[in-house]
């Protein structure tokens, strides 16, 4: 899996009994090479690699004709988390009919604002679904969220406005963060990656906090820290935007 | 775990890549004390030992004094499956408070008549609990199943007159079965376990699935096999009467 990148992955790997090996992204997001690598540093056969694609905290995206190459390269399935994908220019479900290996998982979680109900999938070949089967629990999701995201999914006008207007206020956010003089990566997901040249990002998390204004302090040892933050409605990115600029020349 | 019991623990223990042992009920479905060992019978350790109370396929249940000596022998967490409980006379419930190493489980699927929701819920001491969550996903049920759950558990009058109305058609079904010339288990579960000294099980349950009635066939190798017959309204168990009594002598 690659670094800096979603977290919890090692850990359910861990619960799992399963080892991790992460490759840290090229300096602007790009994979490299060695991510295509059969083996791991260790020389361990990999079984399974995982980009999250747009990636979190970056935001950003590799493109699915690069992504397609890795595929091809791994010995092992590639598992194309696409939680954020529906804030993206583009998405990599059409790598699944050209690829065997790619697994694309998406989640009604973020681009249809029913994190709720916990619904994720994953839509990969037959082949590959069948072997996946293999080791799923003979029961599956519960009735109630199964309705719930069939008639989500099928609302593709909601789902669209909602795209728009998080992109929209996305690129709001982005601009004002800039001109308060954060570093801010343009991000394809619902959340932006910013950093700030010369203040201290965990107090100006902890002093937001303090407002009761949740933002992720995100540390990678060895890498750094920033601030994620989450695109809100309109009215929480003015409340959250103007207590920035209350708090920035303070800390 | 113990056998004939249910079937699809050694599936979902394999997918873990656990080892099992079962040990076999005594004829009088009374768990023998080899239940109680620290070792298998190869010598490993027992990490986890499970017993469905009532248990399926026999509707039988082991008294909570005699799981409470097991569980005070066992080196190891001992799950009571408390899916029928229900359904019976007594539950296991009260041993969570003076054996640390008990785990009761439940689901709203059998007594609740809520298996859509796929909700259970496990009760053990908050030293246990905590143990647990160590490897529990972060994430949580879904929010719909929840508020479904507490307004279910909630509903005691429900419940209550759901275990009365099953517990007297499983009378019905049990002496009818007898009538039939069955040998039917004494249950205290949703179902029965029954066996016809000279027709063929597997013969009845297929003429039956013929006439769109589903019941479990239920085969153990080297033990027996037998029908597990739920016990469902009163006119679909006075349905499933009369294809019986017409199936039987011809098969």
């Amino acid at each position: 899996m690659p670094t800096p990148s979603y977290v919890l992955y090692r850990t359910l790997a861990g619960i799992q009994g399963a080892a991790c090996e992460e490759v840290a992204f090229a300096g602007d997001w790009s994979l490299p090479e060695r991510f295509g690598d059969p083996r791991t540093a260790d020389g361990v056969p990999v079984r399974l690699a995982i980009v999250p694609n747009p990636n979190s905290p970056s935001g950003t995206v590799v493109a699915p004709e690069v992504l397609a190459r890795f595929a091809e390269r791994l010995p092992c399935p590639l598992v194309i988390d696409e939680a954020y994908a529906d804030f993206a220019d583009r998405d990599c479900l059409a790598l699944v009919r050209s690829c065997e290996r790619v697994i694309v998982t998406r989640t009604l979680s973020k681009g249809h604002a029913l994190a709720g109900i916990r619904f994720g999938f994953a839509v990969a070949r037959p082949e590959m679904i069948r072997e996946l089967e293999k080791v799923k629990d003979s029961y599956n999701c519960d009735a109630l969220s199964i309705a719930a995201a069939t008639a989500a999914i099928g609302d593709r006008d909601w789902q669209r406005a909602n795209r728009e207007a998080i992109r929209a206020t996305r690129g709001r956010l982005a601009a004002e963060l800039r001109r308060l003089g954060f570093t801010v990566q343009d991000s394809q997901a619902n959340f932006v990656w910013c950093t700030h040249p010369s203040r201290r990002h965990r107090a100006i998390y902890e002093a937001l906090k303090e407002r009761r204004i949740l933002v992720r302090w995100m540390n990678y040892p060895g890498w750094g820290d920033g601030l994620r933050v989450t695109v809100g409605t309109d009215s929480e990115t003015d409340a959250f935007l103007a207590a920035v600029a209350r708090i920035v020349p303070s800390v």
